[in-house]
């Protein structure tokens, strides 16, 4: 009988998707899932966008497309990011690609060989550190402060790790931590990276959901040396069903990174790219970006608020924004026993566990999503994750 | 400075699409792409759906599906299959993809690791080739007859790579062979492959484009063992763009098979499911398929008999259906000076050596495609070429 690649043989799906089939059960207040507020979904401009391209010119939409991506939408992308975060030159090269993970997985075939390693936060996003090890590459993760990625430890872990490819970092309100790594932190990264021959991957999808402080530049602003993959996402500000999003890639790996795509997927949907692409002709897309700010705000500070009323004796630290806070259970909770207890009254919180390049390691966390609960399944949820916390004699 | 990984830093873009940018210069007449008939796009039909699908609950085409797919797509395209064509059995998954090229692409990243190879026809699809090289694998090709590959060189392959981890074959209207596999090769291929612990991956996106001669059965219908994932892709019944293919999974491998779906894109754009799923629910496709294959029978005769009047020197196998002739040229003419007079005279076709796994060898073929030019530019380009074999001596 054949038999599965090593690879392969040894994985597991990921725990935040399979508990996310948990959360669909009737009932569930979902706490575990990863979804934008659907609330914030401009779903009318994209019924009316699609509609009209369909109808004027359905056969546009339905040939096949470039591995690159529609160049109108490349354009429009690689202009607006340029004017709202400084981010590219005339030297990079914006591919559109189908959903955010893939410029990771892609930018994991074009860099690295099976055994290599990848240094990363450490908790770090599931989907991403699942796609890593599915190339059979090594994680090294590096812990995070308040302000994001540790430098003293990443600089150890460079040293520890020759066969290091690139650093994976999630800079703006990080998942799950909910950091944001600080401009003097970026800057060091960047330093080590170009010191180190390591290139940078900046995971960027939850920037523009900032509800508090100031921005930070991206490291992607001052790449003089060309050596970040900068990946964005229309998931969070669009939404995720349509999957489209975007890298910025270096001259020197551009090439590489359109084949990757082209061997991957041949190219993303063409109706998918229009449709963004006419969202940005047709509607002010920095707007609605401030007004569904309005809704994170508001879901984020009430979570913040109930977890302080109803579970004091859970410690985090406040995000800045995106969708996630990372929760510390006290001492003498054991995690796993607690999420399980949770689902039995109905509410679902994904193991922090699953966020950690070794996965079995003791862990006192769990992440909570607040973006797709309403604001009453919000303060409800919270409340019966104290009432539980008692059950475990706190 | 980093480098690219060994896989990448010899990748070449595919040079039929290369050859597709020159395509769309104007006047050029395009004998080298791989779209299917425009005029056979329901383009209407998608129009009303999407409309439909939007007003009535845009929301539920946003959100983030699962790895696996839609799950009424998955059940239609289930029951679809095992009536057609006798495909899949309980024990078998369908998983929803992003086009033919990604289920390559999962079944690669699931049953190999770097320096493997893949046994394949010679010649063979340049995307899926392009695919295997870029994760590091070695290709042995066996070349093909008029019924489909060679079963004798096929067991010598076998025997000298025993490292070999999957059969890729088209066995319908090859591309670019135009060949299709007879039952008893068919056969003989599934027994070698159970012998030597082999998976068959059976690629059948040109299945439904039968335009003369009988369906034969596919290699899946007789898999009684789960040894061979099958693909097949609505690129060519509805439309390429739109990126939705499926794959049919035994049980052993599909919950790899979904994890590899997961890390590559997470899952296949919600919207292109729902109007694949409610084509099935409003449409007859099984009606639809009869009515455009008559275009593809029209385009095929007529290519066919303008190369027996225009280009008599030029040998090929009639196909019984699919996208390409497999035309060979006279010995006197040098193949790849010829392509690149032909652009000369604004006719782009694909140089054969592009299908080769090693694409440096000579070889004499070219491909043709019949289904995107007009009757008109058959008839124009085939002469074009028959003038242009005078040049050549010929």
């Amino acid at each position: 009988m054949y038999s599965l690649s090593d690879k392969f043989a040894g994985m597991k799906p990921s725990a935040t998707r399979e508990i996310l089939k948990v959360t669909s059960e009737p009932g569930m207040i979902a706490f575990a899932g990863g979804s934008p507020a659907i609330e914030a979904f401009p779903a009318e401009e994209v019924t009316k966008l699609s509609n009209e391209i369909l109808t004027e010119n359905a056969v546009s939409a339905l040939v096949y497309g470039v591995s690159e991506g529609y160049e109108p939408l490349r354009k429009t992308v690689k202009e607006w990011l340029k004017r709202r975060e400084n981010v590219g030159t005339d030297d990079d090269t914006v591919i559109i690609t189908a959903g955010g993970t893939q410029v990771m997985d892609i930018a994991t075939r074009i860099l690295t060989s099976e055994g290599d390693t990848i240094i990363c936060e450490e908790p770090s996003f599931v989907g991403s550190l699942n796609c890593f090890r599915s190339h059979g590459l090594r994680l090294a993760g590096v812990p995070i402060d308040a302000d994001g990625m540790n430098i003293e430890k990443l600089e150890e872990t460079i040293k520890a790790n020759p066969n290091a490819k690139f650093i994976y970092t999630i800079p703006n309100f990080q998942n799950p931590g909910g950091t944001t790594l600080s401009l003097e932190k970026r800057k060091a990264m960047y330093k080590l990276a170009l010191e180190n021959d390591l290139v940078i991957v900046e995971d960027n999808p939850y920037g523009n959901l900032r509800v508090a402080g100031e921005d930070v530049p991206a490291i992607k602003s001052f790449d003089t040396e060309g050596i970040v993959i900068y990946a964005g996402s229309f998931s969070k500000i669009l939404a995720p069903g349509i999957r489209v999003a975007y890298a910025v890639v270096p001259s020197k790996m551009a090439g590489a990174f359109t084949i990757g795509k082209q061997v991957s997927d041949v190219h993303t949907g063409v109706l998918n790219q229009m449709i963004v692409s006419r969202w940005f002709d047709e509607y002010d897309v920095d707007a609605h970006i401030e007004r569904i700010k309005l809704i994170y705000r508001k879901k984020l500070n009430l979570m913040c608020d109930c977890l302080d009323r109803y579970c004091p004796q859970i410690e985090y630290v406040r995000p800045e924004g995106g969708l996630f806070i990372w929760a510390k259970l006290p001492k003498k909770v054991d995690m796993l026993s607690y999420v399980k207890e949770l689902i039995k009254y109905k509410v679902a919180v994904v193991p922090g566990s699953s966020f950690m390049t070794d996965d079995t390691a003791p862990c006192d966390y769990i992440r909570l999503n607040f973006s797709t609960p309403s604001e009453e399944n919000i303060e409800k949820g919270v409340e019966i994750m104290g009432e539980v916390l008692k059950k475990f004699g706190e």
